[in-house]
């Protein structure tokens, strides 16, 4: 298991060296758990989506890209600003490479993807300033923690990840209800993180739900419940279920930290399990800093897929390697989990070539 | 594969112990497929519920009881009238001793379970006497296709089952539509099949979509368009989509013969994919005749679960043997993919005691 030039560890290398022998090799299942949250609508939020409304087509539009190779709830890709592709692109070429089987789970959206797709209760999140966020967020989980276990029976692992725009604002505000990062450390689609909106959305949001920092430590689903969005609890409880069984790859940046922390502390007994998987545009991000958010969940497993787009001859994917986009969708999760499950005969190298390949196709280049 | 006492086969040996053989000792995945059709609340048409208006219940309280071991969505189990319980009573036993995962598919409910579920976009099916019965049949065998697909890359065989009350008389009905049965073979929950009864509803659904004997033949999604029920298309898509990977076992009765022409008529490369599976108490029931459908669709291998209630200790379930019930929820099918995927360690005996001791907790005798 020779990793070096694809896959990166930047955190408890013997851990994850030892969850990633388990995986090499074997039948993984990729999942994508989607969700909204009127949060994403309030401008200058969220840049996954053209527009603020467009935000909330992302998910859908995300996930209708894996199925089916392009959108249909929506004209085009999803794009920010300045025309750059969702990080989907990658994640298409990771499944295509690799062969793994896929399910969307819908923890709550507003607009429908026309794919099938797990159905566990939820309905789309609430702005989090009203401190009243996510409905039936105890139904939503329980009911992923049996979809994770169904899943588990058949696979070796499971790669779980997320589309919901806005969420690393709803994940900042259950972080810190959780009392587990202080600072904002989180990332965002946009190299120009708008941090301090964020903060004062997230402020707005603990004070009208009357958490101060850390109430809610022992209770992730009830500071899901007031401040969060419904990916969060469908993909706790998909971790949880999964990872009783087999190894999980959390495969996202800022927003599985959140779910990663549901988890944890719904069923402590799952950390030796779990690995994060992500990319290293995030791990580079000045702007946000996801090895010191991992770490702050205690001694875990943190891997970054090599992939690099500096050579690109395309601007929307060189703006990755500028700090745009970087993560989501389970694009860096994906991309090592087709790694591992093909014993390494999917590379950087094939990866890149393929994204090239779907992306000259997809926007007609 | 010493199979002689536990499954009989009725139709195509060899094709039978080829497919059985590919099972034996393999990884397989059990579905329900749930639906409704206003269909089942015409008086006297359905046995599946202790009242024409339960009947729209039973379905979901069915796949309930499969997930939790209970239901949710009403009080008790599913009976027919006399306290004769459901088969998932059966299909529970079978999944626990052969711990087979297991995912239901909602073609469209009325009442929707408690339960985590794939959606296909379906909704509950309207009164087939209109000639205008189920929405958006494409997208939901479209979709289904997918996740039969998906669910195939992760398993060595799958078995499709149903749960829709009042649907052998949409099976009837379609059957007709695509000219395989003229005769009233069709089977019933109940020992007086309401034959008379079920006729002239099919007759009336046929007239009223303007469809003579034989006219949708090539057009099996039109036919269920018209006079079938939600679960139809969801079941063949997911049928056709495994079935193009891996072996599939359509366990149950009527309704399945019916999905099963759907699906063979939508994809014909499938059939060598194709093995039906139901019990005992259906083969030797006087009032229908399950090989001859099961011929009238060509050359496929028809195997029977060789349960027997005759001794036991429970008036309920003895009442099989005087021709209740006698199928549904997959019980045939689930119990046979038990036996193979267990290579023979669950057999009929290991069943029966599974099966009581469920019975006894659930009915608290």
């Amino acid at each position: 298991m020779d990793l070096s030039q694809d896959i990166e560890v930047h955190s408890s290398p013997q851990k994850a060296e030892a969850l990633m022998s388990r995986m090499w090799g074997r039948r993984g299942v990729f999942t994508c758990t989607i969700g909204n949250t009127l949060t994403s609508t309030i401008p200058g939020v969220s840049d996954a989506g053209d527009t603020p409304e467009l935000t909330l087509y992302t998910p859908s539009a995300d996930v209708e890209l894996l199925v089916h190779g392009r959108t249909l709830c929506m004209d085009g890709i999803p794009i920010n600003p300045g025309g750059i592709p969702t990080p989907a692109t990658v994640t298409m070429a990771a499944l295509a490479l690799s062969g793994m089987p896929m399910h969307i789970v819908n923890g709550g959206v507003k607009v429908l993807p026309h794919t099938p797709y797990f159905d566990v209760g939820g309905s789309c999140g609430r702005d989090i300033r009203g401190g009243d966020a996510v409905s039936d967020v105890e139904v939503c989980y329980e009911r992923a923690l049996i979809i994770g276990d169904s899943l588990a029976r058949s696979h070796d692992f499971l790669v779980a990840s997320e589309s919901c725009a806005g969420g690393t604002t709803t994940a900042l505000a259950v972080l810190r209800a959780m009392g587990l990062i202080e600072e904002n450390l989180v990332s965002s689609s946009s190299p120009n993180n708008p941090r301090e909106l964020k903060d004062s959305i997230v402020d707005e949001a603990l004070e009208a739900a009357g958490i101060g920092f850390g109430d809610m430590r022992d209770d992730p689903l009830e500071a899901i419940r007031r401040v969060g969005d419904p990916m969060m609890p469908a993909n706790a409880g998909l971790v949880v279920g999964a990872a009783r069984r087999v190894p999980v790859i959390l495969g996202g940046g800022t927003q599985m930290v959140a779910v990663l922390a549901a988890a944890l502390a719904m069923d402590p007994s799952v950390r030796d399990n779990i690995m994060v998987g992500t990319t290293r545009w995030l791990i580079n991000d000045p702007n946000s800093d996801m090895v010191r958010m991992v770490r702050s969940l205690g001694d875990l497993p943190l891997a970054a897929i090599q992939l690099d787009y500096s050579d690109s001859p395309h601007d929307g994917l060189r703006a990755y390697e500028r700090g745009y986009v970087k993560e989501g969708v389970g694009c860096g999760g994906s991309a090592i989990a087709a790694v591992l499950s093909s014993s390494g005969e999917v590379s950087c190298a094939r990866l890149l070539e393929r994204i090239h390949s779907d992306y000259e196709r997809i926007m007609e280049l």
